[in-house]
């Protein structure tokens, strides 16, 4: 046969936001700002590309950017990753993850996975032969029982998946999460990849704990960012994968043979305009302002708002408006109500349904207000 | 083990631009151009950022430039592909050549490869668990005995890869090499990855041949190219992949979860800047002059110019100046000389030393003239 993925079809984001142009909808499906990035960051773009910096970057990254992401990751969590042989800037969050998987996986290894799930974790792993082993977290709270996890565990298990804060379900990890994770993977050779992209979008003074705050788990972590997420220009598509020199290592075997290296002019600006701390730790207030101001806008309507600690992602339960599976009922609000949302379904390998779909809040206060008006006549 | 790839280490580009670096040498190692792309082209770059055009693209490009590319393949070669569903934008010609092979090849599926071969593409087919079968093309002419290609295929063959013109050597595929190769694939189902990055630098009159040109291998090839090489801008990384609809649905189906899409800005200058043909149609011109000033200030030292008929590259003997090893011989010409090059043996699997080295000649007038004057005193 000629299809290693026969049963993968086009991504449900594409798939959404297509539907969503189709109908004129408002587009709250894929994760994007419909606001502008700052005109300081855009100014460095064409200001490194002006002074001639067109070439090949080294394959690691420049070593300006990476500095000001070791310095980041110093400031916020507080350890140290070298520059030069432990961080590798990618061509976004989801090239670290594919390139951290096809640098580790085999065939036959196990991947544990935490679902609801973005969904190329799943595709990917299987694309190197590994099997996934799913926990699956239920609405409405999300939790992981970590002796149901402790179960998936077996000698084959390679590596387990994180998404921290969680998209779609918009979770973060408690403190109490991570200390169940630590027992979990003591003494074993497990490997942590650890999806942090939303690590700056965390609500009601709660702190993100990076898989880097924890020497028991950063030893075994590979840790994934993304610049597209943290400054607003997912077209960017420029993002990093920290982890320890020995694994580094290995990713980089891959990502030299992958992309072999990222956008240099663009790698330059970012490098600038990290510079300036307060360029991102503005964040959680910015992001915080816009769920308030959705939710207060929905809480009158007939769907159930899910807690959302973190992501810019809000979940809606839908069940006291209509009975459909999620995916039928956001194909409709596209075409009926003209809001383009993602069923939560596809973050489920067996597309559980139970009636929720997410809404992306990253989005001027205008298009949220059109879009409560529209949700309010559902 | 932990590591997939035991026997892979740092790419020789980026070794040698490394040791060019710490010697302060010119560096003809990587092949990258150290003069400045089109002012026209870097201008449109920060139009499109300006107008707000930074957030995620389509999955297989903005349409704007594939139907560029589209327009520039029926230009070149008289054959058509539609933008929309056989056209993918990439994250440079390596994102494409490592996608594809992802897509296709499995376990113990053999590739054929023609030696001296760019770096990634047997790590890559290694990783996939393929099995690479190589001829290997000798100094100095580089000619291809398809009885001996045709010895190598057997009913395992999944693949063949062509790099036209080929880097390092800078040999063009000739009109009766591609009788052969239809002849050779006839009947079979092997599929053909073409990487021509280097299409549109071919010398003296001589016709680039496409592997689209000829219906029976069009059907059933990767046709991959790079803007990059294209423009000057390598530091830009982006490229494409042509394929039928069937080849390229599952291209994508790999290329959504590996970098999910490509930088929005700088694929909408390029699509701008495509659209007038002369910004490519003088590139043939362009470097065989850099060429012809290369070889003529060579032509009187002891090092023996092979043959160039594209790429911009120039292979070089030599044999009458030292008996060391190639890898060995460019160390020292750039830590003694101030030159850095490439040794044709980091082409071969076996290390095949035919005391070969490249330099590259996409450099300035006076960067040329600098490599010549060090280069005559060796
Ligand atoms: C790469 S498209 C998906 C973007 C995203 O983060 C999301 O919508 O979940
Ligand atoms: C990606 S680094 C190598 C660049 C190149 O095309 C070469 O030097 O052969």
């Amino acid at each position: 046969p000629l299809s290693k993925l026969s049963n993968v079809g086009t991504t449900i984001f594409s798939q959404m936001t297509q539907l969503a142009n189709e109908n004129e909808a408002i587009n709250l499906s894929q994760g994007f700002p419909d606001f502008m990035p700052d005109p300081e960051l855009l100014n460095y773009v064409d200001h490194f590309i002006k002074k001639g910096f067109n070439q090949y970057a080294p394959l690691g990254g420049m070593i300006a950017l990476k500095e000001e992401i070791a310095r980041k990751i110093e400031n916020s969590h507080q350890t140290t990753y070298h520059p030069d042989s432990e961080i590798t800037v990618t061509a976004g969050g989801t090239q670290a993850i594919f390139t951290a998987i096809a640098a580790f996986i085999k065939k036959e290894d196990e991947v544990i996975i935490f679902e609801p799930a973005y969904d190329c974790y799943e595709p990917t792993v299987e694309l190197f032969g590994g099997i996934v082993k799913r926990f699956e977290m239920k609405a409405p709270d999300y939790q992981i029982d970590w002796t149901a996890v402790k179960g998936l565990i077996s000698d084959k298990t390679k590596m387990i998946i994180l998404n921290n804060p969680n998209n779609p379900s918009g979770k973060i990890l408690t403190e109490k999460d991570i200390q169940e994770l630590i027992q979990l993977v003591k003494g074993t050779s497990i490997l942590i990849l650890s999806d942090e992209v939303y690590e700056n979008i965390v609500f009601d003074g709660e702190q993100h704990l990076s898989i880097c705050k924890y020497p028991e788990l950063k030893e075994r972590s590979l840790l994934v960012a993304s610049f597209g997420k943290l400054f607003h220009v997912t077209g960017w598509k420029v993002g990093y994968c920290a982890a320890p020199k020995v694994l580094t290592d290995e990713f980089r075997k891959v990502h030299q043979f992958n992309v072999f290296c990222v956008n240099t002019p663009i790698q330059l600006a970012l490098a600038e305009y990290m510079k300036n701390d307060e360029h991102y730790t503005h964040l959680n207030q910015f992001f915080q302002e816009k769920r308030d101001f959705l939710r207060k806008g929905l809480s009158g309507t007939s769907f159930e708002l899910l807690d959302c600690e973190g992501t810019y992602f809000q979940a809606l339960k839908y069940n006291k408006i209509s009975d459909k599976n999620d995916f039928d009922f956001a194909t409709e609000l596209t075409i009926n109500h003209k809001v383009a949302s993602v069923p939560f379904s596809s973050f489920y390998k067996n597309k559980i349904n139970e009636n929720v779909i997410r809404l992306c809040f990253a989005k001027k206060q205008e298009t949220l207000e059109r879009a409560i008006e529209n949700l309010s006549k559902v």
